[in-house]
């Protein structure tokens, strides 16, 4: 028997030793006739794996293979093919003699040749490719599409109709499989994780999924882990860690392991049927405890640690060095065969020793023992709704959000938290939407202001609750942990699957999965061109505590870089809202909740802000996606003097109030608001759907008029957008910067140079006709900024002029222009409020 | 006793319960002095947690306390505060009778009170913040700044000098615990883990940092797993974990856990005082046996679960509502002193109940027995020189890298891996540099070509190697886990203790560490502000297998967007370098490890490219940053036709190529190529330090000529950052997009329309001057581009001419203008090979 220790002492000699011969009688469950069906698609998947790594010619090595044969660069990794397509195999066994329906989600990197093969062995690579036909002529394309120019990637991409999960950066194999198991009561999710992989620290923080995971409602997470036993160069952590270590580890995260090793494929294909039957019952008998009312017996959940050699099957041995069980059969074990004739022999001979003759018929067809093993219809993994999402995806039943307006008698009357009416939305969501909708938050929902989605439903948990816990509940559909990695993972894998949902989180911290929004990204992106795979559900963002007001948590907790990168992506599938208030958020959510295959990025704080739009202004300013406030704005539809333009909410406040104070102390002067709720309307129709032509963007900004632009993240986000618009120079453009921290709302825009004192200041500076009248003016603001600096620091609030303001129109009554008595301290001079 | 099973079912009941009086006979190891000093120092760092919180005058409660005398805004969080306060008054404990150097990391959010209490019994914070006073009217002071505006965070921010881990992102305390242990052999670090936290995937992750700490020449961690119950409103994963659980859990991470657990203040510090024994010699025999050439000793590492409740020696009640040990302890706890005159008495009696007149003489400054708790000197850990490592910071011994320069005979005329001589280089460091110098990598260090450092050292790894095994030992100092958490995170734990590194990462996955680098960045930025925090290494990124040479990987790993982050961050810390060839990336990281508190970015590819530049040459170009490269040039000095500009090692290649095409298809054309090798000259000086003024940029780049800008990342850094220089309109930028995948080299430039025909295309079109006679000359470049399209898809690899291309001189010999027969196939038309 293979085992862990042994293996230590004898990896390199074992390497030069003959293979033992199977064993007559190898017992387990499989019948000769299985064991043979299972080795036989094992086998054939494995040629198939070699023949793309290597091959654009001869697919079936009808004839003796030349260099010509041979692609030119050699691209993909073998080191973990054979392993998956071992695994794959089994899986198929189990469902053909149990009609389980079971996804499979490839965690190791590279694992494209595995599933493409598979699925060509199904039938089902050629239904999404109809010219990879199931003969010669298909695998011989199929084999010259791989990591080729134009062709297909070395990963699982969406061109794999088997799979809902790339896995080109590593890390989120796990975290996906638990969003695709939740409230799919049927469906067993079988998760290969490399142990490469299992390094990473997101899918560290997976396995904890179960902790959320409630064997009523959702389905199974079956982690198979695969110990191969090296990264790209060194050695993995978990393949060093002896069984007992494993088994407590796993133990204590609420699994039990059940353990395959070997290398000899007879014994490794009893032992790991037997453990897949053990598994398969196990989470049968949790299932059944928990679904007829005993919950009791839910854990341990089962799952399997595989040890097989890496490049299993591949050369043992390569120039006297041993590549089989070693780092080097991690990509190309054979990279010099176009210059090494005897490398190319040994290829030859490796293909071979699989014997394609017997696994293909004479056309190339996968012989008939072979298909017998793939399942029935949707039953084949590679057929599978749940891997194609959009084939299950039922509309959202949504409530008319016109219900959950908030009255706005007048802009700047009424103050509000902007997420509240939304929570009240969703909760009636969540009502009318009991099985397909979640909500994914690190632990911040009632800090977002999102508290009424708690009269509809609880946190998720499964663990025993106690009387001081705050809407806690195995049936809860809020799941929060404080792990943006896991909500964000978790949203994907649910919306993958053909299912609805949100994230939110804090603004700063959305830059934790950065990458993971990069990759969800590349495969919507790709999904465009493969007609096949049906439109999902957007991947909806709610960030709040944003940049502006966090007020509790300082510098660490101010970063609104997440939209930068999001930007990046390609503008079929991006979408970025700043709503400036209640209505306008209402507004944007409820469509973001309709749209498909966008990622939806929101940003609107949840501390008490002014309301400007009624509900029926905030639809037709959403709909517009900027437009001119009236309100705040006196021009008259000539040209004014200046464009104040503002994007979200802060900048808003700010924006409308640098218009107050510019209308009430520079008579004459003419000024027009600009409030641009959807950020990518400010690009050209060329470079995104939702882009303003140029003669819309001058009807907004005017040709030549200078732009005060206060905006809620990094100004460069603007200076990139208005580039090639009618001289962009004039945009002046405020924004965040890293300049510090504080505690007050008005400092912040102070620190950041965006207050209305200094966009006001800005604004006369650009006004060259009004240049002479207004040198008091500035005078007088300046003065206000330093008396507000003084005030704040003494009575760490800001000053009651700040505090108290809102928008009125009475500077529209005559009003004596500011005057600042020479030699009177400037600080007391003047008060507006 | 107080236990897990029964603090859920006593929970609510509990905080009706008087407490039992302290029994008169609490044994353990803490004499009846000792027990005294602890549970007084703890006491005064509570009082002072809460008088942080609340109080902005009053400071020793001298007099009845007023609404007045209350901040008007309530901000920081008990709830983590007095458990963190009774570690660290332990902790003092033990390094009284020990003499251990230990440092303290604070792991749990808003851990600031804490720490800034701590360090003020200490005397260290009157020490770097001499204003704040060991006496009323220092407190006072300290009561005041915390989370007002111009004041501290709540956070560990730089300002606490016992602190080299902010925590304002969770999720990072013990991979900074690690990073500060290696190579520091006489160090314990302290690192208290909040249970929220705990959540997160970098802190799962970062457990299995023993599997590469060496007890022969680091030090220790001490993991204090902080169970308190609660997140913000939800229970914690690991509060919810019975015992026994969380023992095979932590067994299976390789600790052993001891458990201190309870409520009642006297029975809790002899329990915890004898596990932190009991934890400390564990430490010492570890290290005991493996210093004395006993490595089998090496697990497992002692760890401590720390269970209590939250909110600890708060208020139990508020309005018939349970507080202390529930969700509702984990801000302000008395959230309405100011408007609810009960609650302001409340507040009074809590902090009465600390007793702070016997806490503090009657002129504020601790009493005697409190002080001496304190350790001498540097034992304190608000004083060790580790948490504030630029005091240890020691100077690289570099080898001088012109030893290290590629011969260059002409440029073009060499192709080489540009990492591999900085490989040489470094592995010459790490020679000279045995115990402050470390590479750090997720298993890319051969990947990313620089295998000669495994000629001076190993990669580490504390399990058993076998023979087959390349480089592997527990000596090695090459940190590979395939984590770019753990790498970047330990990096900073390594630097930020006073010692240097470097990360080298494929550049798609930096950006799993954007928000880490964030908080660094932020951490950088606020030190600036703290001139007693002496400057520490930069941050040394090296990115490689970049975004336009992935051939083995495809789209998913093609992102550059790592920079754009780090551009976000403050100038005064960022560094961004492009080099172009092996010269210039030997003489950029020279000069990165010799900076102090920079994040520095290199992005060089590790594929075979030109070289252009010779040492000489690559010297002069780097410090200036950017320059005409002469060699491609042919304007004479005098305006040209066109600027071709380029950062990155790609886009240089083909401007280059750019460049002679057009120079032997437009005779008479005027170029320019400018190199930008330090990004950030693009900038102005007022908005980087390395910014080039108007004068330099209009002699580089002209004032008003068309400039092709071929650009290694996404366009809009370009834009960007020429927004207000002359003409800014006339800036085209080329650079990466979401564009789709390709496995050859020219079939990458070709889709992000970055291809020499591209450019020489687009150069034409902003040339008037030519237009009416260039325009076969753009039919035969338009053609060039589908011939590629077809030869690569028939081949796989670019065609000839473009494979084999390489700068020559020979376009100045005449040479027939380029002629496309009507009629004739334009992709057979012409060869330049």
């Amino acid at each position: 028997m293979f085992t862990f220790d042994a293996a230590l002492s004898t990896a390199v000699q074992a390497n030069d030793q003959p293979q033992p011969a199977p064993p007559q009688n190898a017992t387990g469950p499989l019948s000769p006739e299985l064991l043979s069906q299972v080795d036989r698609f094992w086998k054939a998947a494995n040629y198939l794996s070699v023949g793309q790594i290597y091959l654009r010619d001869n697919a079936l090595l009808r004839e003796p293979l030349t260099v010509e044969q041979i692609k030119p660069r050699l691209l993909g990794h073998w080191g973990t093919s054979a392993g998956q397509n071992f695994i794959y195999a089994h899986l198929n066994r189990l469902i053909q003699q149990t009609r389980a329906s079971i996804i499979y989600i490839s965690g190791p990197g590279h694992g494209g040749p595995t599933l493409n093969a598979c699925a060509y062995l199904e039938g089902c690579y050629t239904d999404v490719h109809p010219d990879i036909t199931q003969d010669e002529a298909g695998m011989r394309l199929l084999f010259r599409s791989f990591s080729t120019p134009g062709g297909i990637p070395s990963h699982c991409g969406p061109h794999t109709p088997n799979s809902m999960h790339e896995g080109g950066e590593l890390g989120y194999a796990l975290v996906h499989a638990f969003g695709a198991a939740f409230d799919n009561p049927s469906l067993i999710v079988a998760c290969v994780i490399g142990d490469g992989e299992a390094e990473t620290c997101p899918l560290e923080g997976s396995w904890k999924g179960i902790e959320f995971l409630n064997p009523v409602r959702d389905g199974a997470v079956l982690p198979i882990l695969h110990l191969n036993g090296y990264k790209i160069s060194g050695p993995t952590v978990l393949a060093r860690t002896p069984d007992e270590e494993l088994r407590a580890l796993f133990t204590g995260r609420g699994y039990e392991p059940y353990f395959v090793e070997g290398d000899d494929p007879a014994l490794v294909h009893q032992s790991m049927a037997d453990a897949l039957n053990h598994c398969c019952a196990g989470i049968r008998a949790i299932q059944q405890a928990a679904r007829s009312g005993h919950p009791g017996q839910q854990k341990p959940w089962p799952m399997l640690i595989l040890r097989t050699p890496k490049g299993w099957s591949g050369p043992k041995e390569i120039d006297g060095v041993p590549v089989e069980g070693t780092f080097r059969a991690h990509q190309v074990p054979l990279a010099g065969v176009r210059e090494n004739p005897e490398h190319l022999k040994m290829l030859e001979a490796w293909m071979h020793s699989y014997h394609p003759e017997t696994l293909f018929d004479s056309d190339g067809h996968p012989a008939a023992d072979i298909t017998a093993l793939v399942p029935e219809g949707d039953l084949r993994m590679s057929a599978s709704p749940h891997v194609n999402g959009g084939r299950l995806l039922k509309t959202l039943d949504l409530p008319d959000f016109a219900h959950y307006a908030l009255a706005v008698p007048a802009p700047g009357e009424v103050i509000a938290e902007a997420p509240r009416k939304l929570g009240e939305y969703l909760r009636d969501v969540l009502r009318q939407n009991t099985q397909n909708f979640r909500v994914f938050c690190p632990d911040e929902t009632n800090s977002n202001r999102l508290n009424a989605v708690f009269e509809a439903t609880d946190r998720c948990s499964m663990r025993p609750t106690v009387s001081i816990d705050d809407h806690i509940s195995p049936d809860g559909r809020v799941m929060e942990v404080l792990s943006e990695h896991l909500c964000e993972g978790w949203l994907e894998g649910y919306i993958l699957t053909g299912r609805h949902g949100m994230w939110t989180s804090y603004e700063a911290f959305a830059q934790v999965v950065d990458s993971m929004i990069t990759q969800h990204a590349k495969w919507l992106e790709q999904c465009r061109e493969f007609p096949w795979r049906r439109p999902i559900a957007s991947l909806n963002v709610l960030l709040s505590s944003h940049a502006w007001r966090n007020d509790h948590n300082g510098f660490s907790h101010q970063a609104p870089g997440f939209v930068d990168n999001v930007l990046q992506r390609r503008s079929e599938i991006v979408r970025i809202y700043y709503p400036p208030d209640s209505n306008c958020l209402l507004n944007v959510f409820d469509h973001c909740l309709r749209s498909r295959n966008y990622i939806n990025v929101v940003t609107c704080g949840k501390q008490p802000e002014f309301e400007w739009l009624t509900f029926e202004q905030a639809l037709a300013h959403c709909s517009q996606g900027a437009s001119v406030w009236d309100f705040a704005t006196n021009d008259g539809g000539t040209e004014p003097d200046v464009v104040l333009a503002c994007v979200g909410d802060v900048p808003t406040l700010e924006v409308c109030a640098t218009s107050w104070l510019l209308q009430k102390h520079v008579p004459g002067i003419k000024l027009r608001v600009v409030n641009i709720v959807d950020l990518n309307a400010l690009m050209s129709p060329d470079a995104h759907p939702h882009g303003m032509d140029n003669i819309t963007f001058n009807q907004l900004f005017t040709r030549e008029r200078p732009v005060i632009f206060a905006f809620h993240g990094y100004p460069h986000i603007i200076h990139s957008m208005v580039h090639g618009r009618s001289s962009e120079a004039r945009f002046h453009v405020r924004g965040f910067q890293d300049y510090g921290t504080t505690t007050t709302p008005f400092d912040m825009v102070v620190l950041n140079k965006m207050s209305r004192f200094h966009l006001a200041i800005d604004a006369l500076k650009y006004v060259p006709r009004l240049r002479s009248q207004v040198s008091d003016v500035i005078d007088f603001f300046q003065a206000k900024l330093h008396e507000h600096y003084v005030y704040i620091r003494q009575n760490f609030e800001d000053m009651p002029e700040i505090r108290n303001w809102h928008w009125t129109a009475d500077f529209i009554q005559p009003d004596a222009p500011p005057q600042l008595a020479k030699g009177q301290p400037r600080a007391a001079a003047f008060t507006d409020a």
